[in-house]
């Protein structure tokens, strides 16, 4: 246990659960401490995941001189000053998707992380799916050719369920609904696969939902090489989580069953990825190895803290998805016309 | 063979075949000539699916007062000059999708319409894929609650084998190439289905092709109730069609084998249509009846000229669907700004 890194989580709900569980799978982290405002909150958490103590204010947990890190989930408009307080405390930070909720926030948090030069993880985990991989690795070794089209699809039926009491309901709090909530995901996705995204045209729509943001969103992006890529994400129907990539030489199609998302170590096993080059009448299934995105996310972040692992998606990835999600609602309000990724990030940097 | 409508195919490409093996596989329709510029042509025709007839000039196939209408796959650019001879010869028209290779044909061949009185059917062929049909039954019964996104793709290799020899190699004569050669059939399916566009923003791009057409296309289309609906296709990769329906009570999959599209009496064989409920875990198939989509419309077709059925697509569905690829094609100009369906019928009417 000593050889452990010392990680507490920060913000202790649903989401913190499911990234306890993770780290509790592998065998880099020790849960050493937690962190919610509610004293209710901390007890339960500590019993649940065997966890000796807690901290009854930020301040005390950020204090603590045998912790190396925070693991935070608290609301996407908390983040900013969440991650920068650990941060300045020299803590390594993850932080779950997105970044934040605006990017000027973000950028408040990379000024943090450039200047005090600590250990700093977003939670794009869904990359590190074992289809995503497989992608990468198709397309890394040409077996699909040059790529044209991308498309991808996060949706559930969340903005249906979305009540005055939860955070996600405000358009101030989580703007742009669906699109930065689970859109989001696949902005970095297609970035990780296909480099960066330069423009994009959107439509942004309010549809079914009683909250104040959107439920149904669709954003063609133009990628630096010119291949469109789809997001589409909705909010108002059982879960979908998809990506579809063809190409000149064979397509990819990876469809993953969204009810095993929260067990990472059993999405693949759920997942359905084939292939299909000219002339073949049936698709093929393509093997998928296994993967626990939320496991392997907190291994590389704890391993960082060590010096042992680089991150692999830091400020500098997360800004990029977030960039997709705010230029997409500012092209949405230009009645679709193409907004530039670079723009709406220098601007947020002004 | 008496009690048969005689209809005569026009233009004796690949696609005529396809149309002539749907007709014979029906009831109703005898081949009872048929015309091509060219006697070598015309004389392999007849031959392989036993036309008694044929003539050596358009004028003279139209003259033959035994013949009760004409089945068109022509060039595009060709269309309004093929169809309007004939309606103004008395003789009823089928030609195959889009109506036109621009707006303004079209509005002349409606014109034709309109003056003649002929009946008049358009190639929109796959609306009636048991699939679409399976979709529209069950967004009529409300077994999908309220639809928030439609994701179609119809996508092929044609763009990288595309020669100076072939008409739709030029802009000029296929404007769009992959969007109006086979995403016009989604524009048409889509509205079939969820009623009528209002406007797009898209993205059109020539990225592999050799040709001067696009060969990599994405539309999002919005529907008068609000609904997103999103149209990919591309001319560079294995062929792809399909269907995604999301609502609030279920989601439907709907997904073709390409290399069975020429065969129709067969598609739905090699079709999966799929439901997802919430909580389900496994999507579910869906039992397709057997459709014929190109024996169908013939059949339709012909019923009509003798004033037993009412054809399904004519014009203004014919034109709704052009009226999209137009709109996106000037909405790719304007770097993916809406714009309006009604506009850009009113303008090719003005």
């Amino acid at each position: 246990m000593g050889d452990k890194v010392r990680l507490a989580p920060v913000g202790l709900g649903r989401w913190a659960r499911v990234l306890a569980r993770g780290a509790q799978r592998g065998e880099v982290v020790e849960l050493a401490s937690c962190y919610s405002r509610s004293e209710d909150k901390r007890k339960a958490f500590q019993e649940e995941f065997g966890i000796e103590r807690s901290a009854p204010t930020y301040e005390e947990l950020l204090a603590d001189p045998e912790l190396d890190g925070v693991v935070i989930t608290t609301p996407n408009d908390t983040h900013r000053d969440v991650v920068t307080q650990a941060l300045e405390a020299g803590k390594g930070v993850y932080v779950d998707k997105p970044i934040a909720h605006t990017l000027e926030d973000a950028m408040a948090i990379e000024e943090a992380v450039r200047s005090t030069g600590r250990v700093f993880a977003v939670g794009h985990s869904a990359r590190r799916l074992a289809g995503h991989r497989t992608i990468k690795k198709w397309l890394d070794d040409g077996k699909l050719g040059q790529i044209s089209l991308v498309e991808t699809n996060f949706s559930n039926e969340r903005g249906l369920e979305l009540t005055e009491d939860t955070w996600r309901y405000y358009a101030s709090k989580s703007p742009g609904g669906t699109l930065i909530q689970l859109g989001v995901h696949h902005a970095d996705n297609m970035q990780f696969l296909l480099g960066p995204v330069v423009s994009v045209n959107a439509n942004v729509k309010k549809l079914y939902t009683k909250s104040e943001v959107p439920d149904a969103v669709m954003v063609i992006c133009e990628f630096a090489n010119g291949i469109l890529g789809y997001l589409g994400c909705g909010w108002a129907s059982p879960g979908v989580y998809s990506m579809n990539v063809l190409g000149t030489k064979a397509n990819l199609f990876y469809d993953l069953d969204f009810t095993h998302w929260d067990e990472s170590h059993l999405a693949d096993k759920y997942s359905t990825l084939r292939s299909q080059f000219y002339g073949q009448s049936e698709r093929q299934t393509v093997e998928l190895p296994p993967s626990d995105m939320f496991r392997e996310q907190l291994d590389e972040f704890a391993l960082a803290i060590r010096g042992e692992a680089v991150v692999e998606v830091g400020v500098d990835e997360a800004v990029r998805a977030l960039a997709v999600v705010r230029a997409a609602l500012e092209s949405s309000e230009r009645k679709g016309g193409a907004v530039l990724i670079d723009e709406v990030i220098e601007e947020a940097r002004a």
